[in-house]
């Protein structure tokens, strides 16, 4: 009897028959010997991605040479990758545009915001947030040092840092390491109360769970390009600006392709309409055009088909570990509830690191995040339910052998 | 008789044979029926990218997935692609890192260098900047009210608007337009007499005029991947930092890839040592990886022999133009001495647009600078001799011919 059996679950070789988007798997090459639940930290490769890579590098860059900027569309290319990923995030197109790293994109949205709100000078956030947006805004406080950056304790309501002197709510939406769903309605609509703004890093949420930007009533939100989006390693970010906001804020990183007319070479910067000033200099096309290519995928995808099976993956991961790892020091840290649980699933262990490493070992990819925690994302667009229970079972039986327990596991390396 | 013989130049053949690095030019991939005159925007492909590239996609993403980040180089490419070309700007191993636009780049040391003159709130510039540099400065105001912008009218000389209250000031080594070198060191020593730093863009420096940052006694700088290194379009940036600030100095725009222990997740930014702690986020891996690919060429050629050829290929093209456009209503904009002189000879021409567009057409890529420059970029690790000959009678020929008098050549499109 397999262990799905015993824990009244389906079995893997139903769900896997029955998923509507397995097919979507054949689109992306995963090596041979490998569980991926990675793709929270990196995609995997969307089999297109190559060709059309070596299509830009060859046909636009190598024989288009210059007149490439005009005849293809690489000055568009920002545009347009927005206009793809905007129905994931509950934004129209127009709205969105893509270009340098998560980090730049937070700190042009957090500067340009807190122009809207003259006057007024705390930044509330969370002391759990992913660390670079913390930076991000300490780098801000570093310019302008009159701001006041309130961090809510783990597990303390960041609406009570809110008062009158706040201008600006920044979040982010699922949490790293927890998978934490943050309700972006009732927040954004706390920071609105006391005439504050809410922005939203949509790092861990953006094509794994639906995110409603302009239902919810959010001011600005960033994203990620290289997780659930598979665009590849560092892939650019994503911005979004409601529209109420877009024509009226101007941002501090004021570059030419931003502006209303970069080829008039004026000396004054006049920002281009919408989204578009949120543009800096000249984008890197290679890893915007893979991105624009990985983002193909969701042509033949639905966002809520996507998280049904993520519910259902991460669910039954969650079952698996907890009935075969019981005694085995393995401690669910994401929420048990799926209605507010992301697409990845942490466990803390004591030795979780090596615990990660030794798994690793035996193709089971996933990550770890300090200080103890074994961090699983699981990305529906290819991974089998089967998958799931391999990699239950191959942690349960690192824990149950002590596998994990040898030098080359337990001595610290770097780690994405 | 040839052009070159009523000149009294010595022939195209006889210096295309004679010519020291005329080799380098079969690592490129130069289309058929093109004189790319246009390196200065966007340089030609280097033949082994396109593998390199694709092996980056295939073997380090696809199979490698995020185990590449610690089992390749990626941790490291900004690091090691800055020690590629460090020597061709005058900086030691250790002192360059690569990654995010120009603009970006720029943004962030002038917002750090501002931090080492607190108490100054002037910085000065020229009004001939390339305009994004002055978009940046703007957009530094923005955040900073108290910084007050001087401007050095065409022509005026900048040390004239420096002062004690004067922070920085910042210039491209290279004008844009007419490719008139600036003298660094004396600059630089105008600056550091009032106790001013000196930032310097390098945007068509690198890679075509020798730079010497650390004998020039400048103290921050960045440069262009895309257009003399032939890192690809929008190939990302170099940023260089006096040994002496470098441990010194912080940046606002701090994201987790510049902290000291990026891995370990703390909340509060403890800056990488030195160069380092100017990389913000996750960098996109495809371009970077392109431009280190590009780089290797310089492992085979010398910058003083590039500027050799440089100087030789732009002196020739100004004497053929001068000679056979006599009378057509070209105009030397750009230096005549060539200690002077950058990698680009622009001409003035009422109707520039119209006569660039009808060059391309005849397979002479230059490009347009409003309002009305004819720009020629010379870049010697492709450009044979035989080439500047051909150019210099197309040109020739579509004025004398008015063939640029055509309703296709005559509306304006965009032109990068």
């Amino acid at each position: 009897m397999g262990e799905s059996e015993s824990l009244s679950l389906p079995s893997a070789e139903v769900l896997d028959r029955d998923d509507p988007i397995a097919h979507i798997r054949q689109e992306f090459e995963i090596p041979n010997g490998v569980i991926y639940l990675d793709g929270n930290s990196l995609g995997a490769l969307p089999r297109s991605v190559a060709q059309r890579v070596h299509r830009v590098i060859e046909d636009e860059w190598g024989r288009g040479l210059i007149r490439s900027w005009n005849s293809t569309d690489w000055y568009e290319l920002p545009s347009r990758v927005g206009d793809r990923i905007a129905p994931l995030i509950g934004a129209r197109p127009g709205e969105v545009v893509v270009g340098d790293s998560t980090s730049i994109s937070l700190f042009r949205v957090v500067a340009a915001a807190l122009t809207l709100r003259p006057g007024r000078n705390v930044i509330v956030t969370e002391r759990s947030n992913f660390p670079t947006d913390l930076y991000i805004l300490e780098g801000i406080k570093r310019m302008q040092p009159e701001i006041e950056i309130r961090q809510a304790a783990e597990g303390e309501d960041p609406t009570h840092l809110l008062d009158e002197q706040t201008a600006l709510l920044v979040l982010t939406h699922v949490d790293y390491r927890t998978g934490h769903i943050r309700d972006m309605e009732a927040l954004t609509q706390a920071a609105h109360r006391v005439g504050a703004l809410a922005i939203w890093d949509l790092s861990h949420s953006t094509g794994i769970v639906p995110v409603s930007l302009n239902d919810s009533g959010a001011d600005f939100a960033v994203g990620c390009g290289y997780k659930y989006l598979n665009g590849g390693p560092g892939a650019p970010s994503h911005t979004w600006v409601a529209p109420k906001h877009a024509d009226r804020v101007e941002q501090p990183l004021a570059g030419w392709l931003g502006h209303r007319d970069p080829f008039a070479f004026t000396p004054e910067y006049v920002p281009a309409p919408r989204i578009r000033r949120f543009i800096t200099g000249t984008q890197q096309v290679l890893s915007l055009s893979a991105l624009d290519e990985a983002m193909k995928v969701w042509e033949h995808v639905e966002i809520a088909h996507v998280r049904a099976k993520s519910i259902a993956q991460t669910s039954r991961f969650i079952a698996m570990v907890e009935a075969q790892c019981a005694g085995l020091g393995v401690t669910l840290v994401s929420p048990r509830d799926p209605d507010v649980r992301g697409g990845h699933v942490s466990f803390a262990h004591e030795h979780g690191y090596a615990v990660m490493q030794a798994l690793i070992e035996r193709g089971v990819i996933g990550d770890f995040r300090a200080p103890n925690l074994l961090r699983f994302g699981f990305s529906p667009l290819y991974l089998r339910f089967e998958e799931i229970d391999q990699a239950a079972a191959a942690l349960a039986d690192v824990l149950r052998t002590r596998s994990w327990d040898a030098p080359r596991f337990t001595e610290r390396r770097r780690v994405t």
